[in-house]
């Protein structure tokens, strides 16, 4: 049975307050040359207090040896089953730049590229064309195809985002990115019956596409790949009886909590900002997500150093969390980023939880090795959730 | 979500190569005079090194309290849920002689046994029967039933597996041998409808060896168990994108590994002609699953101190193998084989993972009580692979 099958008959409705912190791209590699981890070579006073106080752990998001993307590190987080909650590429992009989506809407990943004469491709982002020409090409590519509205929106460089808008669309569709270059954009084919209106509409936007572009180079292509719908998702609120609210200073993390129906809050671009409007609302919701981006952006650099300040940043940032007196704070990661492997990873997460009733472990410090000795042990990320409800005193007792 | 269908998805062939060693019957339990184990007491100093650098654990093959037989064992350590995947004893033996398995086949474990003139058997096991006895039996006991051709090849002592080839046979009928004395064997009836012709077939030929064998005493009769088809099983290949395979003294796990698709070497009968294996084909493959059997073999005899010189060999092995420096070495076991309990057991598997970006843990010796403290923890066996293609970078991040 699903972890959010067995709360939700069990959650209730309390005053008591809970963060949930994720530290992006939060567990790292030891650094060859110390033997020492990211987490194990900052000084962090603030988290190790957290850590010898509260219990510890190391969670999975996904499952052994498997690397997320931030989607379903995301949504292990929140506690929906990160393997049948599928959030599609294009939908993350969309979310990523704040595009209201509607329902019936199919979103496609769009990345403008560089085709030869005869239609094969030479660069598949066109020499990472400036964000200023990607606007005025989304603006050329918007369009109607039959009954079906095609919104083009600009993200960054060549990346941009397809919203095909009408009735009867399905994104069980194949790609017409080959994600290698030297051959023509790929045709478009309905993986269903059903998806067949969707399949004719893309491959009419590509044809159009190219006509359109033809005078652009290098930006005279544009490839489609991840269509998907928005998740039917159950929001946090009907499921753990929260109010929700999410405070992040990347799109990408709003727009997931939206996904969950959390409230989006207004903030700055740094960590104090984030405090602040945390201080601001705190009387206004009952669970708090605060995203801070920057220790993933370090690792995905591969700049171990700047993860290590970037950590020793957040750790001054706990005690103005900690005077607001949250029953249940929890400081995770949707996945580990370190910088050795630039890039996401499969390791597991250091993961404290500090209430008045967890029961305490021998952990005295936040990082790797220790948390590995934690009274939460090595568990899926989607108990996180429970855990913090159960800690927060706002889950009934399961069964007669 | 079975571990296979998330691992497809994203796995991606790559140069790097991965050894998977399983040393069968691996884990062990104290001798009550000393209170260490085989592994503990055994010096190693090659797996110590290894455990110390790589991180640790402890595999439980099926789940807490079963103990595997070779095929879940060995099926769960190849990333295929044991649980759904059967491989029956019939299949079992036959595979174990490099019988030639053709689709359709059903096969059936046979013993030798004796009844005395009502019928009643005596001896199940007909005083384990010489096997150039069993020979010339099954050459007496291979027919024909109708269009089903019954072939008998012996296996050894009162041992034999028998293959029923032809159309419409089915595994799904009962066993003739009862498990016990003093009774006849049982008429095999069929558990569904599809399965009618088969149990008359296997009837008819109870009777044919009734008869056939009634002046052969004490082997005047044979009793058939574990019906069973080869299974339908993706390869390694379609699933990991692997290119594998297997070096195997004992015929059994080279059935096991053809099951799933491996190319099975030719090698001798010791640690050293398998690591010679292991070397000349280097360049050809990129898994290698290297099974070693002694340790079983002297767990099941209750031979504590040969379990130990077992151990201390293959460690002698051990650089050798990682001459070859391969990306990840695995070393583990299908189940535990305690001395102590003269037989496969339960008990969760000391498992490590040796490659360059696995995160250290403190474990500084390979045994069950280190493991038990090990960056794995403890963690059902199918998670062996997507651990070993993490780590060898092959597989890509899962979920947008």
């Amino acid at each position: 049975m699903n972890t959010q099958d067995l709360v939700k008959p069990i959650a209730r409705s309390t005053p008591s307050k809970i963060v949930l912190m994720v530290l992006d791209g939060l567990g790292g590699l030891p650094d060859p040359r110390t033997g020492k981890s990211e987490l194990e070579t900052a000084r962090k006073p603030n988290l190790d207090k957290l850590a010898a106080e509260g219990v510890c752990g190391l969670s999975v998001p996904v499952g052994y040896g498997i690397t997320p993307g931030s989607a379903p590190g995301h949504t292990a987080l929140f506690g929906y089953d990160p393997i049948t909650v599928n959030i599609g590429r294009g939908v993350l992009e969309a979310v990523g730049i704040d595009f209201p989506l509607q329902h019936g809407d199919v979103l496609a990943r769009g990345n403008f590229c560089t085709v030869d004469d005869k239609g094969n491709i030479t660069d598949r982002r066109a020499g990472r064309v400036a964000t200023e020409i990607n606007v005025k090409l989304c603006q050329m590519l918007s369009t109607k195809i039959g009954d079906v509205q095609v919104i083009c929106t600009p993200v960054k460089e060549h990346r941009f985002v397809v919203c095909f808008r009408g009735i009867n669309l399905s994104p069980d569709v194949t790609e017409s990115d080959p994600q290698t270059v030297g051959v023509p954009a790929l045709e478009i084919t309905a993986l269903h019956p059903v998806a067949e209106k969707m399949a004719e509409v893309a491959n009419k936007f590509s044809d159009f596409a190219k006509k359109t572009l033809a005078a652009q180079h290098p930006a005279n292509m544009a490839l489609l790949r991840g269509f998907s719908q928005k998740p039917h998702l159950p929001s946090m609120e009907e499921i753990y009886k929260l109010k929700p609210a999410a405070i992040a200073t990347y799109p990408m993390y709003r727009g997931l909590a939206r996904l969950v129906g959390m409230e989006i809050l207004k903030t700055g671009t740094t960590i104090e900002d984030e405090v602040a409007t945390l201080r601001e609302n705190w009387d206004k919701f009952d669970f708090f997500f605060f995203h801070v981006k920057k220790l993933d952006a370090a690792g995905e650099d591969g700049d171990f150093a700047r993860k290590v300040q970037g950590i020793e940043e957040i750790d001054r940032s706990i005690p103005g969390i900690m005077a607001l007196k949250p029953d249940v704070l929890v400081v995770t990661g949707d996945h580990s980023t370190p910088a050795m492997l630039k890039g996401h990873s499969w390791h597991p997460v250091p993961t404290l939880l500090h209430g008045q009733y967890c029961r305490p472990d021998t952990v005295m410090a936040f990082n790797e090795s220790d948390c590995l000795r934690g009274g939460l042990g090595i568990f899926p990320a989607t108990n996180i959730m429970p855990l913090a409800l159960a800690n927060a005193l706002k889950l009934s007792k399961y069964g007669a």
